[in-house]
């Protein structure tokens, strides 16, 4: 069997995923030194880790299973999953980031209710402010907090909160715009993880955020295109929000000139809401256990249903 | 009976103030032309509310009670106790700020933790870095945390960090060189909340600060004084220690030269820590409870106790 990968491995990382193949021969993207010839070598394999190009996907005959090294697939959702689906399986990560992406959203939060971010520049500055800054804080025990997706990562966002005594209004798969609309319009804090399916994209737009109090912060974990970029920093720049926590954008890298940047009190943590120092060793070994089970016959953990979305 | 208000009121305040004191004459600070008439009206009053010079105390006859706006009471230390607690009581606001400074506390902590620091720094620069930001990020989930100090404070971090599923060891009043030396070796987090008193000055000291892990991170909320500060700025500096969180610093505010400005992976929160936008109406609250007590001739709450120094 050929497996190839398809992510950036430490010298001991790969050391390690040869190990965990064994016999099976390992391929690395690395390892090429043209594009013709990293695509040949890659639809030999039966098996892929990582997030290959998608155009390649239905070109590799002998591919059965990719193990995916992220929770979102949305760059596969245009391929003919009917067609493709019949010999090839995806497993995604899902739940892989909860823990990180929780603590990351509850730091975004608190920073903004406590006022770090200002801090922080003031400290680049060397400037003392002190005093008038303490009636600009806010306190997150008690808020209403709205919680758009509830997966893994809001689960255990709502962990974190649970000694904070907020009131929480959760929106799994079956969520409705009409009670959705009353929470938003409730809401101290609204965090979204959703990913991008038909349902999702544009949920937030420019009509939803109106419903937002003044106050209130807007937390983006799951997909940029869930939100209307424009209109959330059109109020975000003239105060009619009170804050923004922004992991993920339409366009990443998130170019220069986009107005995110200069939005006040928003926090843009780049897509690094999932990111922990040992984050590609954590990666390795659920390859492994699915590898394991894939050479038992024995069913994978995390496939990804494309006609569901999820 | 004459009563004194000396903390800044808005018109608002004032008259909920004026409402509160109802048939007492209230007399507030800043309605005085001079520095003369202003202390010469304090000596009359039976009752103060704030924190008036410490100076003036021996000087006022007719003082009763004086209610602090603050849980700190380091700048009267140094007044005869003995003599003046004879006929002056002094009440402070201990456990007002617990929510606030915890939720600061933990708002520092998942900061650095999380790289929120240097991503607002980075989007000052509307710099996009992402992905190798990643492998920096930390997890406060199972992380080892020494309370140093365990009142209100910490009493209540300690309730945040319950879903963390942190190793918390923490230490009251009946603290052991010893113990503290051993755990503070093994912490990822040190979180100090203890009051200035003789047995807290110094305590975190070059020596002991060297026990702390070069990922430790190192927080302190309670007076500047109990830690050896160039010793923190030249750990924090040169990568012995992982980062602070800096509420409080001997020098408020903190002088442009002091090297805390420019540490590595340091937040200087310049004591806003207990901020909240509703502080003073709040405070105002706690002293009606308290003149309603004093009134009824029942015991006062916070009674500070010099001799004991908290």
């Amino acid at each position: 069997m050929e497996i190839f990968a398809c992510l950036d491995l430490s010298d001991g990382q790969a050391a390690r995923l040869r190990d965990i193949c064994g016999a099976d021969r390992l391929r690395v993207h690395g390892g090429f030194s043209d594009a013709a010839a990293l695509e040949s070598a890659f639809v030999a394999c039966e098996v892929v880790f990582g997030n290959p190009p998608p155009a390649w996907l239905p070109e590799s005959e002998a591919l059965r299973w990719v193990q995916l090294d992220s929770v979102g697939f949305g760059e596969y959702r245009g391929l003919d999953w009917p067609a493709l689906g019949r010999r090839v399986t995806v497993t995604n990560l899902a739940g892989f980031f909860a823990e990180p992406v929780a603590e990351t959203a509850l730091a975004g939060i608190l920073a903004l209710n406590r006022g770090i971010d200002r801090l922080v520049r003031l400290q680049s500055a060397r400037e003392w402010v002190g005093d008038p800054l303490r009636a600009e804080l806010r306190l997150l025990a008690g808020a209403k907090v709205v919680l758009f997706g509830f997966g893994a990562i809001n689960r255990r966002l709502a962990d974190l909160l649970t000694p904070f005594g907020c009131s929480i209004v959760s929106f799994a798969r079956d969520w409705s715009a009409e009670r959705l609309d009353e929470a938003l319009a409730a809401a101290d804090v609204v965090v979204g993880t959703v990913p991008e399916t038909d349902a999702t994209v544009g949920v937030f737009d420019a009509d939803r955020l109106s419903l937002l109090k003044p106050t209130a912060l807007f937390v983006n974990l799951g997909r940029g295109s869930v939100v209307d970029e424009d209109a959330l920093a059109a109020r975000l720049s003239d105060g009619r929000l009170g804050g923004a926590v922004i992991d993920v954008t339409v366009q990443e890298p998130l170019p220069p000139e986009h107005p995110f940047w200069a939005c006040p009190n928003t926090i843009l943590t780049q897509h690094t809401g999932g990111g922990t120092a040992d984050e590609v060793d954590r990666k390795i070994e659920v390859f492994a256990d699915n590898l394991a089970r894939y050479r038992a016959g024995a069913p994978l953990v995390g496939i990804v249903d494309f006609a569901k979305g999820y």
